[in-house]
Parts: structure tokens; sequence; C-alpha cells
């Protein structure tokens, strides 16, 4: 059996969904998943579809290629198709601070998080450790002003020797260079540790302490040029009072940064995100 | 029977706690409240205390008097003194919007809200039907380029003829005067509709909306001169999602608006809240 | 221009959207939301369409003759059919408690609960001022061992003399009748001050005081024969701590009734609940 | 330096914080932290107190002696004395799941979580690897209807051997012995997977979603003899939905598991909880 995902959006138009569901059925796919969304202001129409294919005859090019043929042309679809069978690769940045990504390795591993980390990489050595013990590769990529540009070529190499389908930035704490988010678009993953838009950029829980905020916050995010402003997927906080120190916030901060970025996570790997001008529409 | 609380702050020293429930319990106070917090970083000391006094005899101001006398003066304390029996006189300024004044006026007259309301004041009429139901006197005062000195002396003069303790700006769509804030300095209770520092100012569900983001807030503050920045009393958030429009945005933010500011107001008239640099202490 | 909502469910069957989106095309009318959910292991189907009609030629009555006979004994559909112009007729049934009524009134009044208040009952007196206030008939119906029997009956003349559509028991502290259960069945709404299954019955909140809980929750949900174990609609919490007392439990529990319950109200007045079995299916 | 903290209860009496506080100055402890709490309706004092001692000539059995004499007796108090320079030594017991393992491992590793893990104890051996991967010893003590006297016996020499200050039941899917719960009182920390009271016993996700929820939650407590039924530490709680599955709930819930637990397991750690009645005191 053959379980695929599509996500499409294109112009809203009269009668898509009754094409979409008609073409499915007369291919013989079980729907088991169908929800769509219209931004009425904008035009925008957005569906997710998922679908049982019986049998060994299913063949994604033919059908991608009798989806366009039929469908994807008359509406002018953008598509996206998935098979469950292929999980995607996920690279790991990390830097000293360990709390991502044990949660990542610990969803990973019983099976939570349906991807395949090809490998770990961090400018620093400290984690390698963690990453042994779940013998995970790790490459140690050290970033400094003059190693900068040799960095990112060996990020790009690891990256496409490994055929990465995305990146997740577990904590990294360096600035992702433009070549990068150029060529995996929509595909870096970011855990900031603020509610953003509030305190972008660094030490935001010393910001959020200074401004004397009850409420902290976690936000996950797309990675785009400009700094933590891309496209939000999950944001989640966690109370604070004048009884909280800093070390507190961070604490608490913890949690929050792991939680929010392995729903993301899952949320991406599922195929539930669609990003659309500098938002995200997330379906259920 | 005489039930009093005391706000006190100073500098950090040895014996305070001491000194004053040994000061209390020779005055024969039976306290039934204490909380202290220490602000170590800043070597900052401040204590609530709520106590009662059998029969007739108290006298608050001998009661203040001894108290600064034996206490203060030792550690250049310093003290506020509340009677329960005296409620706090609470002016009400509001624009076109009702949900947060409708909250107010329930809550004050079902006795949750223990404060006077002197009168309701509105640089426009349409509320004032609301007034009337609640049978509390309602003040137009429109605000435009050209009135907007003499609004404020209207206000002024309403306010002190009143004897007004505090101002809460229950979506009062206009910037306070300067003036005002000087002499209603840590007095003026305001609603913010977002979740601060995010969008400060005007519109912030529009800016909360463009931004994509996945959970609002509304923030109840002291005001000062610098716009939404004043010392933090409480805040809350819900969550959005790309389904929510503007208007939901609005809706959803209402209820928000109103929790938030009921909130503030109970603690601040249970003497609760203790302004800090620009933060707040907030006793339980 | 008439707006319609169409709620339906039946067995889950192949080409059933395609059917119905057709259909209302077919019909020249714009679908503005549709949504749809399929409870796979029961095998059910549910779905949710609201569509305009531009021009005045709209007849409701031929509309659904028409969807009948073409959709709806095909698919053997359970419809039920809505104009956005007719607004539901809500009883309210009050006690003692203001809060919820309070918020109920001022949600009506300011167009965000469009719903029309027909009439206020209540076995006491004391919320008749309010109802004064706000131009509401008042129905006072004192119920006792006695009286029960006959007061039953004016509830139901009074329900049926003023075509009342729904029911809501803003904190009625009375046991509702059989028979109206039985008249009303999916019709009158609830608002319980605990977190159901937990502490269902007569003070919840001295309950979940003796029992140490660290979260008090509300449920809002439809009345059925069983007490307190009908389907549910909404709920919400609030934290507590060994610092409150029974009060305070209350206290923060009538804050999270009165949202409860309008949360409640609006999704059923906005044609967003489908009850099924002893549980509902709420669309977004 | 030696740092220490102080529980204490007793019958509420005037005085009692000015004679500890005197007492501690008089040693020349320097109070880093002091709450109290009084359940009036129970005339009960609830006391914790961190104490800094500078100098290495801080000896604790000569300071309790005093203490006991010059505070203890006079007040009749309950007291416990913990140096903050010794280690809890926590015993985890689980059995097939492993998320809250994972959590607890990666929390004590970072040093977030301040104990000691002499051993990890399973009836079954699928988590021995991530013992392994921990190098945290790791004993394997089957449980059947035959073996359970043999595995009671086990289990407290494994204890009384590793010296264990208390024991988490980290999703340990048997009913823990009499013997161990009277050995072990308040001194063993459960997570259930459901806002108890609602749902105690087996299988609470399943019965959470029979019944239609709204939301759903998870409870750490004190074992007690009567199932699921001891002294609350700390709840949390989800949202669900009509479109979440059983299986949704449970995977929700693991997160919600492995943080409330881990947040009961800090409070324990850090001698912030106090047990009273079957209710717990929770400092901040």
């Amino acid at each position: 059996m053959n379980h695929i995902t599509i996500l499409m959006y294109c112009t809203d138009q009269k009668g898509i969904i009754a094409a979409v569901t008609n073409f499915m059925h007369h291919k013989e796919g079980n729907i088991t998943y169908i929800d769509q969304y219209v931004d009425r202001p904008n035009g925008a129409f957005f569906m997710r579809i998922e679908s049982d294919f019986i049998g060994n005859s299913f063949d994604l090019e033919k059908f991608k290629k009798s989806f366009n043929d039929e469908i994807g042309n008359r509406f002018s679809l953008n598509c996206n198709f998935y098979l469950k069978s292929q999980k995607p690769k996920m690279a790991v940045f990390v830097s000293k601070y360990d709390h991502c990504l044990y949660d990542i390795l610990a969803k990973q591993q019983s099976g939570e998080l349906t991807a395949e980390i090809p490998f770990i990489l961090s400018n620093h050595s400290d984690l390698e450790i963690i990453a042994n013990r779940f013998e995970i590769p790790f490459y140690h990529v050290p970033v400094s002003k003059e190693t900068k540009a040799n960095a990112e070529n060996m990020q790009l190499n690891l990256l496409k020797k490994h055929e990465v389908d995305f990146i997740v930035l577990a904590r990294y704490m360096q600035i992702v260079s433009s070549k990068l988010i150029d060529e995996y678009s929509q595909k870096i993953i970011n855990i900031h540790h603020s509610f953003l838009p509030a305190f972008p950029g660094a030490k935001p829980y010393h910001s959020a302490f200074d401004r004397g905020v009850k409420i902290i916050g976690a936000t996950s995010h797309y990675v785009t040029e400009e700094l933590d402003a891309g496209p939000i997927i999950e944001q989640d906080i966690s109370r604070v009072s004048h009884l909280n120190s800093i070390a507190d916030f961070i604490e608490k901060g913890r949690d929050l940064e792991r939680i929010v970025l392995l729903r993301a996570l899952k949320l991406h790997v599922n195929r539930k995100v669609m990003v659309y001008g500098n938002k995200t529409v997330v379906f259920s």
C-alpha cells in the first residue's frame, strides 16, 4: 500500500475541491484526510489531502503527471507530493545547549518524529558525546571570522553529500549564511527563545527580564534573510513573576524551547505546514 | 475591628522581618498575611503585611507615627498604609468599546472589585447609556486638537473634585497628557491589546495578524510617559491560527483584554502591587 | 443576499464532498466555508458548509427540497439548514449568581452573541434588577418540592409561547425536569463549575479544594438525563495553589465559568457544534 | 560555605517568624530565602527558609540540636534540615515507555535536576539500552503473580543497599506494594496520565476519549495506599478536539507527562514541597 500526502495552493476558484476529490476517486485512492483553507481577502486557496492506494501498482511519477495534466494545469495549482514511505532527512545544527538535541534524538528514536538524521553538526565539540550515545555522525565545524567562508562550504558539502531535506537549528548560536538560506529556502527551522516579534536577536531572556514581563515565550519559525523574522510555525508561553531571576527565565525557557521546536518539527515532517507570504498555514 | 495593609520597601538589611513582626505583636495586631521578596542583585527588600486590630481604639495616624518612629526610620523604610474600610476611588476612562466597561461595572457591583466609581469619563457619548444603567455619573469630555488643553483641565478638575485615587483606562483611545501622568504617577492603569513589548502603539491586532503570530496577548500596565512602556502588572494570551481573520483576533482579544484588566485592577485595589523601577512586585 | 449554513452527517461514503460542492456550484451558491470530519473507527462523516446566494430569489424551502432530493436521499444524509438572517431565540435560566448573566447580556448587546433573548427566568428574584437594566422580560418561577410540577409547566409554556430555540442554564441551581430535557434535546446548554468528569454534582469547588488539586476547571455541555454527563462543548482551566482558599477557587472559577459558557454559546449560535453520540464535533 | 534549607510546620502561633529569623541572625546565617504559609481554617503554620553559613566551621548536627533546643521545642515545630551539598539519591522505576526516562536522564546530566541516580529498575528489559547509554546501573526485576513477593524484596534490598532517598515511578506500570509505600512514605513520586481525580486507574486516555473531553491532563503525586489518590504536587493540561484520535491523546499526553513529572521532581529535589494531610504546600 502507498500513502501519499499532497499539499497544494492556487488562486481561489470554484470547483477545485470537487475536481480534486473526483480525481482521487477516479484513481481509486482512498482519501483519509482532506482539509482546505481559503484566504478570502487575498483570494488564495490551500488544500492538504492524504490518500491510500491499495496494491503495489502505484507509481508516484505517473500519478503526478496525471494529476498535473488533469487538475494542476486547469487550476494553475502549485503542488507538492510526498510518499509516507520516504522519511525526510533532517540535519541537526547545535552549539552547546543540549536540551533541544536530547528531545529531538529521543523523539526520533521512539518513532514519534518520523525523520532520518544523517548527521549532527556543531561549531563546538561539547555535544559530540551525545551524538555518540545515539550513534549519529557528528561533525565539528568551528566558525570564526576567518573560517566563516570555509565553514559555510563544509556545511553545504555535508548537506549535499547526505541529501539533506531540511535543517533544524536546535539552539545553533551562529547566524546562518545567506547562501544556505537561499539553497534551503523554507527548509531551515529555528527555535528562538522569545515570543516573537518581541525580543528578536541575542539575549532575549535578559531583555524580557529587564522589561519586567509576566510571560515568556518561544517561537519556532522558518529562517529567512531577516533575523528572527521568518514565517512562524509554532509559539508557546510560560508564566513568570518578580520572584524569577534571569536564571529561572532561562530554565523555564528551556522547556518551552524544546516543546515548541518539537511541535514545529513534527508539523513539518508530517507535511502539515505550508508557507504563504511570510506566514504559515498549519493544518490540523 | 480594623484591618490594615502595609506595603514597604527598603535596602535589604538583616533583622527587618523580625523587627516588623515583633512590632506588630507588641501592638497586638493579629498578622493575617505576611510575604516578602528580596531582589538580591539590587539589594532591595519588599514586604506586604496585613493585620487585624481588635476593638475600636485603633488610630491609624497614631499607629503610623509609632511604626515610623520605631521601624521606618531605623531601616529607612518606604511605607504605605491602607485601611480596608476605605475603598479606593477609581475613575473609569473609556471611548467607544464597552467590553471592559461592562466587566468593571459588573465586578464592582457584585463586590468582587472593592472600589468606588465616582464617575465614568469618555471622549465619546456612546457609552453614556451603560453608565446610566448602572447609575454612575458620566462625563462626556471630547478631545480634539483644539480642545485638548481644555479637556485636560476638565479631566484634572473632575479627578480632584471627586478625590479620585486612581484611574483606569478601559480602552480609552486617547494619549493621556503628561500633566495627568505626573499627578497620578503609578496610579493610571491601562490595558493594551497586545503582548507587550510586541506591537506597542496603534492597531496591534492588525500588526499581529500581518506578522502571522500563533498567539495574541493583552497587557495591563501603569502608564508612564513613554507609550506602552510602563511597569507591567499582568499579561495573558490566547491561541490563534491561520484560520482567524483580523476580526477574529479582535474578538478573541476582547476577552483577553477584559480578563487581564480586571485581574490587574483587583491586584491594585487589594494593594498587592508594588512598582519598582520599571517593574512590579505582585504579591499573591 | 442570503447566507445559509448546512450541518450534515451520514455514514462515510466516497464522493460526498464532490457531490455537495458540485450541487452548491450548480445552485450558484458561493461557498464561503467548508469543513468536514471523518470519524474513521465509526465510519461517520460530518460536514459544515456556509454559502452565499446573491439576489432575492433564494427560497430556503425550495433549496432544502432540492438538496434532499439530489443529495440527502442519495447519501442518507441528516441535514440541518440555517439562515443567517434568522437569529436563534435563547431563553436564559438563572438563580442568584450574576456573573454569567452579565456576560451574556453584554455580549448579546454588543452583537458578539447573535441571538435574541425573549426572556430571563429565575427561581429567585434577585437578578430581576439586571434584567430590567437591559430591558429584557424577567419571569420569577420559584421551585419547591410542592411547586415543582407547576413550575415545569410554567417553564414549558413560556418556552413555547416565546418560540424559544434553545435554553442556557447560566448557573441555574435547579435540576431541569426530564420533560424539558426531552423536549429540548441537545438544546439546553449548561455551565458546570468543574473540569468534568471530575467533581460532578454539587459543590465542586469544595471538592476540588479538599482534593488539593493544582488546577480548577469549568465545562459547558448539553444537558442530558444523567447529571453533568452530557456532550461537552468547551472546557477551560485556571491554576490554583495551596495559597488559595475555597473563596479564591470560587472567585477564579467565576471568570472561567463565564468565559467557557460564552464560548460554548457562540459556537452553538454560530452553528459550529454537532452532537454525535455523547460527544461533540466542534468546527473551527 | 554551607547552604541549608529548613522545612518546618507547627500549630500557628504568634512570634514564630520573629523567633526563627532572630535565631538565624544570631547564628550568623545569611537568610537567602524565606517564605511562610498559614492555613488559617486549620491553624497550621508552614515555613521554608534557606540560609548560607560562611566558613568551614558549620556543623549541621550541632546546628540542628541548637535549633531544636531554642526554637523547635518552644513552638513544637516539625523540622527537616537539608544540606545543599548532599544531593538526594533517586531510584527510577520504569516499564517500557521511554519518554519520561529520557527527560529525567537528560535533565540530571545537564545539572538541572540535582539528584543522584544510583539505579534504574524495570519490570521489563526494553529500556536497558538507554540506561547503558547514560551509564547508569539497570536492574531487571520482572513482576508476575508468582514472583511478586520476591520482586518486592529485591526492590527493597536494592533501595536500601543504594541508600535511596526517594523513588520516581516514571510510567512504571505496576502497583507498588504496601510495604514499599510504608517504608517510603511521601517519598514515592508518580506521574499519572490524567487530570486527577478524573480518570484514575488504567487507560485514562481511552476513558478521556470516550467521554469526549476537550482538555487532557497529567498529574504528579506522592503515592499512597489508595490508587492515584495521594497528595498532588503538580498538574498541567493540553487541549484536544474531536479531530484527535486516542493515539493523538497518547502522543500529546507524553509531552504533558514528562513536563509535569520533571517539574514535580525538581520541586521535590529542591525541597519546595511539604505534604500536609492529603495536600501539598508548594513553595515558589
